[in-house]
């Protein structure tokens, strides 16, 4: 394990002091607790948007809040879920009277801490609380039938959920129709991701999994969850066109559909080989006549000094374009008007 | 050798065409060159700023190029020099009768090649061209006397030298003050890096250097040039008091003077350690009564997938904040107005 770390223990406090030291103007600790994380900017009336998870995927999650995206985080130790108390804290501190809504991925942990969260909420201070589990992983789960429950896991896509949602919040919408947007973000989006090599969460002291020198594994999650193949490295065209392949027939396309495209870097993937890949998906995507409206390139969902990256399609009608072109200021994420 | 490329010899233009295709309302190839990379918005009567240099460090060098920062750059094989000719073509695609600056690292191979450019341009097309070359790392080499060449390498601290010229230039000030701006910024730009593990250059397919399991480099340049000390890998505020030190020392800094500072990732370090540097750094400002205008970081400057990280300082006057805190909007750093 080589970090730049002081110890195991502290890892996840005192990334937080140098976060809120490095954005004093955007972003500020509530409750006593560095790990109630809420933007520095309330504004009345507005509806509050809530996230939360476990730390170790900077810049996800608490690097969206700001201007046009999230309001406030719960953030737990590495790979873990925030408290129940937590969230709650974050919930009344973002909490303007419009009443709250809960972006988060769909983790078992995650789900059983904001649910209790939002009962809290609603019994002790009468905030309306309202809940929407993003899961677009599509090596992690078949599509779920109507009715019911999604199993897949929530990765990288979720940025697309919180920027449109945020977008919503930000245009003055109420409670359920910022819920419905954040809703049919989700209902567009599909992620699939490859790993090239472990990452170790410091107070566990070893990787997470082992590879072979010349191995890659498709599908897998960004806490090390099992993918769909392991098997040799193959080329940047090769590995593309398998990821995209079950990312595209998961939702119907035809000729003519726009698309925003999310190359992430799991963290110690170059950016190079982040633009080599979206090189690939441009070629596949001009062949199926879709088109893309904005592709972004970067680290935006990482799993520390994993070796890797995802692929993410978000599907877009014109409501969710305007959405996903309105301005954003945070500390991680910056768009002028597109 | 575990890379997501598809093959050594076309890493560079398949990572261009990557670049071009993603962002084709910010940037385009020139002279049927993809290495020939200017901005898609031109205007006219501004001095343009040219960069270059190897490829191998994305976001630099021509992820810069954009409103509010640089015109064009030319670009290299991965740690190797642009020629001339590619210099040239940039430099005619962006020239509008204001004249031209360049604006590059101390490397020798970018010095000649840079310098012939400039007569050709001034040669063959008659325009004025005006070169700045930044040097700061104080790893490297100790200060320049007075008259005396600058032998210290420009690794990230750069960046602040493109911000702030290139405001300068949108602000429409002519060429000598562009140039007066980016030399200012030089003289008050200070930087140090630490390696905790090499990068491979995808042709040679082998690590450019070797770093034991628990080792270290303080002041390692970005091609894996050498530092000033190996040792056993240290705790991040250990490492950050060793850097810091010779970093404040080389530039008289007095209670009360205001900096920006930026904490840089090599590529494999996840933004989680980059911030717990950041805490130290700005517990040791605090200490000094140094205060922070601002502070970046995250990745702009790599050597693809090195581990390790950089620390810059860059001092400010009124000017200088002035140009630091306009608005910039590129595909790899966006600023809304500080």
């Amino acid at each position: 394990m080589k970090k730049i770390i002081n110890s195991p223990e502290n890892f996840v406090n005192e990334m937080l002091e140098g976060i809120y030291s490095a954005h004093p103007d955007m972003v500020k600790p509530v409750a006593e607790d560095v790990r109630c994380f809420v933007s520095a900017k309330k504004i009345n009336g507005k509806v509050g948007i809530a996230t939360g998870g476990g730390s170790g995927h900077l810049p996800l999650f608490l690097g969206y809040v700001g201007e046009g995206m999230l309001d406030g985080c719960a953030i737990g130790d590495v790979f873990q879920s925030p408290s129940p108390e937590q969230i709650l804290e974050v919930t009344r501190a973002i909490s303007s009277g419009a009443g709250v809504l809960y972006i988060y991925g769909n983790y078992n942990g995650d789900i059983f801490n904001f649910d209790m969260a939002a009962e809290m909420a609603d019994f002790e201070d009468g905030i309306k609380v309202e809940t929407v589990v993003a899961g677009e992983d599509v090596a992690s789960a078949g599509p779920s039938a109507p009715g019911q429950k999604n199993t897949r896991r929530g990765v990288a896509g979720i940025f697309f959920v919180y920027k449109c949602a945020g977008a919503a919040a930000a245009e003055m919408l109420n409670l359920a129709e910022v819920k419905r947007i954040a809703e049919k973000a989700c209902e567009n989006v599909r992620t699939m991701g490859v790993a090239l090599s472990p990452c170790t969460v410091p107070r566990v002291g070893r990787p997470s999994f082992e590879l072979g020198e010349d191995e890659m594994e498709i599908g897998m999650g960004i806490h090390g969850e099992p993918g769909i193949r392991r098997g040799k490295l193959a080329s940047a065209d090769a590995i593309v066109d398998e990821m995209l392949k079950p990312i595209i027939d998961d939702i119907p396309y035809a000729a003519g559909d726009e698309v925003a495209v999310l190359i992430n870097g799991l963290g110690a993937t170059p950016l190079e080989e982040q633009y080599i890949m979206y090189r690939r998906v441009s070629q596949i995507l001009k062949e199926k006549d879709i088109s893309v409206y904005r592709a972004f390139v970067g680290e935006y969902a990482t799993a520390m000094e994993m070796s890797g990256a995802s692929i993410t399609l978000f599907k877009l009608d014109d409501e969710l374009k305007r959405l996903l072109a309105a301005p954003a200021n945070t500390p991680f994420f910056k768009q002028m008007q597109l």
